[in-house]
């Protein structure tokens, strides 16, 4: 029997019978417990939405689109399945832990098959005749789950917006997802969506200066990281499991830790954040060439301050996708970057949105600013600065 | 200096400079890890919100209205702080927790003096020159913290329809907020507000079955108090701990039980709860004068199933205090159940909502049904039979 | 080719190239000048909008009705044909113009057979073979066009409280639509969707008193009622004629009116309405048996009035259908009044809605007051009088 | 005593006792009867909404800017007065009939003076204090009704979006009232607003080409435009007359009259309006230099088609104000095109909204697109071409 499940984004989602098993599974469940945008909630205080409900959203929009897709019905199944199973592979905190689990595991998030295999939600799948390699594929992209323009980030915008209170990221989505159809299995966009299609851009450029890399949860997440990598380091922790950890494993062992790591979570728990040293925008200092590990090590020394209390952030740019998403202009079919002045606009000013933050404990920052200033060569800060070199923005 | 903190329901909200001193207490923040509405995100994917936002938004409505109390700058900023502290008494997963702390501790989430004394918060709200037990008397109420019509369940009924998705509790906020006038301290509705009024208890009315009520939360709230009491009773819990606990505590700990508070919680982590075995209309039992425990312990043995595994719950009838509310038509002040029809129909309405639940394991259904049907001495469902006595809603 | 109209409330509507052609038609562009909710600007600035959208959102809603009706082909087209077309009979106003239309033509709204017959819209429907008679048929219902739980008011509850700003009016329209299922022809409403069922009742009863029967609405349809019909008995307007005039023309046409219909029209223009001189409860007054005309001459000649300038407003009682829609109770089909303890408590409450008024020009409302209680013998008003009998709501 | 009018934008805009007297004279109630956008409804059926609630929006915004403002009871009352009376200039149809009434008249709709001295309203004015010149100076600007950044686009951006139902209008309204402040009478916004402010802009930058410019409303109203000329032309219109008609008084009008404005007229009304012959972008074809009655003379000459069912369109750019208001960086008063890189980027892209297009008759399309073509010396549309050029947006 189908079910229904109340979501605030897309209202009544509908669930199918095959669908439900998957959403039983411990791996599903899981997703329950582990927020969707990390820390965000200590500057956003309703962004404790969790993996879960977006992935039900993923399904949501991706069995819309399957339906277009000229394939047979296992194909189908074996898109929405992946569409339920694309996070599963998130440790706690999401991408808080990502760089973590990169750096020791070699694994990313998309790596969902060895958490799949073994399991009883690998009997489900293949009792619905679905090829888990398939899914796994479809999971990596490129496909309508993730690839230049997909089901995820619809999904995930529309939805953090809606939890931050941001109300930037509200684009017409419904309107986006009736105008796609399919080449192959590639997704196109009627040229009557055109703005539409912007409009997820420029919802992506919005959420993430104020949201994604706000400065407060890049410091949380930092924090968070470095406690996480010392017990690694010291044994106390087994990184391997971490991706069957939920947020409420990971905090309860934190606090549970003596020492640094016990401190660190105790300063989260009570929002006694690190505070920024310096913060500049990405066009005076390159961050692709900063090695953050020996920059702390070095500034650290400088200042006088122990190497644990002082974070290098230097979030390293990546190419927005949607860029490279097919437009379909009068039967030619174009990239969306081609075809709009304004998503050309976008990227150029895009660049700006990454900022080198070097953040360290209040006592500290006077001292930790004097030496990064030094260590990166920062020229002072001339009078006539601009606002993104200087204010957080929000 | 003033800050904003963004809130999806009222937008930003404006946090004067002494109010952010009390915001980053512990006790504050500790809020930021209590859901709102306990376990409800098992049946509405979305209700991952927390007390802590809630006290921010009960603390915004709180601060329009006491501009137009006719009462002194002290008294103003009190009404201010009890806004944001009267949540600081909730246990981890707010009501789920609340029974054993009343049984236990014989205290409410309302009794806030003991969490202040003592602390820095303690010394906080002194500078101020705010009074302690003024604001514990406010928290108490009546007020309009705690009253007939008062700020917490205007933001709660908004807010939890908002994250469940329930449309339904969406009401005409803002205009009730603006024409509410005070008579000495008691609040007053302005005759012209009388149909946002009404929807405040029609909010309540439609939210209470479909989430408060709705019977898979009142499942996994009876199955997490029962693991809560076993622990409690067998001494590895300490009740007093309840109150300094948030949800990571409390759940981390349970995992780590053996037997069989770590089983409930491995059933509830996965959401493989109990089902029901009977749900009958309170109109058919009389809910007051069940013993829950007596009848679980007969029934139990009726069925042969451990007692453990068998829960009654028979929830009980609390007044709407919302009915007594003073309108002021044309001059006189009436109570708004004497103004309006719809609220005396929807008082009326209001009996049928509680229902009678015995919960058990899946494979035990069957046996406890019957003897609880021999137990309550049900006589059989009829044939003309109404729908809330049958079926869950949604 | 098909083509997508962009709705406020339902998104992108997309119109099929067939649909074209009849939304191309004379006479439901008309509609388009037509305002849905007559004069109810005069009270609500944002309620301008038309019949034409409106005849969109519930062509909207019936074809995905339809889709659920186990019919042909050309039923279904017929039923999406008749949703278009449900409304051509309105003459300038919408329901403002009813009664007169009713007076001297004996047709109602509903009688769209002789609108379509002989023009070149008779044949866009002959050529894609729909039956003119079928489609009026189903005008007239029941059926889900109009019926006890219909596509008509499912888009005029939600699109009037979009326009006004009168937030009651959202309910949860897409639940409903989604759990609606057919037996026969009959729509039944799936047992777990009683919620949004009543949430639909619930709209109905706020927005009655609110909008459709707010004494300002009433007073400016009522003085348009009464110069119409001067117009037409003195021989200047031909009645025929209104069932293909739009707002413009009316207006137009009264404005160029000299004497009392030009009067009427400029006081309309300028907002100087007529005032209420009583406006007292139906349960104080039986509204049945008022003879309004005999009733307007008497307490003009009482008073001392010209009796053009009385209006006596006994609006008269009709029953919600929507009581009657069909519920499927555990494979039961009950009625929804017997199955919901909230519906039994609106219809009683529903009662207390209508009023009777009677309004006049500002300098005459005490003369005509006096006369009027007389006339009607009402006792005089008691202290603990109710909020609705003293107060316009709003 | 003071009334609040519902506003399904801003909710319940509270009214004070002297602001009902200008609303309620012949001028403001006028602004009833004119759409705030023209002809764009016969795109977006939605857009019915009118230049009086406009006005009362604007007096909203602009009633709360004027507490920050350093200026005494006077003068704010005079900014609330020029908010409400700011388009009491406009002719039917508002900006549709703009050009008409600037080339007969040399009068802007801001020119509100003449329209005021003399009648009631400026008695109205006069008891309150108020000075007319001022009034009409801030209605003038730079102030905050019309300068960089005012309630007046605030208001009609939000609004405009509400009821086309195009989404991409709604921006963060009240975050950016709430971050501006006051230098001298000089609107600035601080720095955390910056977001707000670029979203402002963006909603501009989609609103121009999804409903202001979309090329059916250009049609439209270049169709009215060239009816007016013709009556005005040939006699039958008195150009003066138009500041005082509403909607209904010209399309009565142009209904009546015989020959070609009938025509026209008819032709609106049914939808059966022109098509475009070409449409291309800006980029390919200098607007500036367009004299756009000597190239219907010459195309209409060389199709062989009647010049007056021939319209070229030249819409001419005009510098967003915006992008110059003053943004508090630091302390530091900025411009926002300065401080911000998406501004910047949204500037260099807005260049190529506005399209050439010239519209015909249906079947003379083809003729006239020739004669267009070599007209404006347009070499072939290459094969990779943008689909700027091509496609109408929507």
């Amino acid at each position: 029997m189908s079910k229904t499940i109340q979501d605030p984004i897309h209202g009544g989602i509908k669930i199918d019978e095959w669908c439900t098993k998957i959403i039983d599974s411990p791996q599903l469940q899981r997703l329950r417990r582990i927020k969707q945008v990390g820390f965000a909630n200590l500057v956003y205080p309703g962004a404790n939405h969790t993996r879960f409900e977006h992935s039900l959203g993923v399904m949501y929009i991706a069995s819309i689109l399957v339906e277009k897709m000229h394939v047979g019905e296992r194909e189908k199944k074996e898109v929405i399945a992946a569409a339920l199973l694309h996070d599963i592979g998130h440790a706690p905190f999401s991408h808080s832990s990502e760089n973590i689990v990169k750096k020791y595991l070699r694994v990313g998030h998309e790596d969902v098959l060895p958490l799949i295999k073994g399991t009883e939600l690998e009997d489900v799948l293949k009792e619905e005749g679905l090829r888990i390699r398939r899914i796994s594929e479809l999971i990596k992209g490129p496909s309508i789950i993730s690839g230049d323009i997909d089901a995820d980030r619809m999904d995930y915008l529309v939805r953090d917006s809606y939890y931050t209170g941001v109300a930037y990221g509200v684009f017409d989505l419904r309107r986006l997802i009736d105008k796609i159809y399919f080449d192959a299995e590639k997704p196109i966009i009627e040229g009557s969506a055109l703005r539409a299609a912007e409009s997820l851009l420029l919802s992506r450029f919005m959420m993430y200066p104020t949201v994604y890399y706000h400065h407060v949860c890049r410091i949380a997440r930092k924090m968070y990281e470095k406690a996480l990598e010392r017990c690694i380091e010291d044994g106390s922790l087994d990184v391997k499991l971490l991706l069957k950890m939920d947020d409420h494993d990971i905090v309860a062992f934190l606090r549970s830790q003596k020492g640094y790591a016990g401190e660190i979570m105790g300063l989260i728990d009570n929002r006694r954040l690190f505070k920024r040293a310096i913060y500049v925008s990405r066009s005076r200092v390159g961050l692709e060439k900063i090695n953050a590990e020996r920059a702390e090590a070095e500034i650290a020394a400088e200042a006088g301050v122990d190497e644990k209390y002082v974070i290098v952030d230097a979030p390293q740019p990546e190419e927005a996708k949607e860029l490279k998403a097919v437009v379909d202009v009068d039967g030619q079919q174009l990239k969306l970057e081609e075809v709009s002045p304004l998503v050309r606009a976008l990227k150029e000013a895009e660049r700006d949105i990454l900022q080198l933050g070097v953040y360290t404990k209040k006592e500290y920052v006077d001292a930790v600013a004097k030496a990064a200033i030094r260590y990166f060569n920062i020229e002072r800060i001339p009078k006539q600065r601009r606002l993104d070199e200087v204010l957080p923005i929000w």
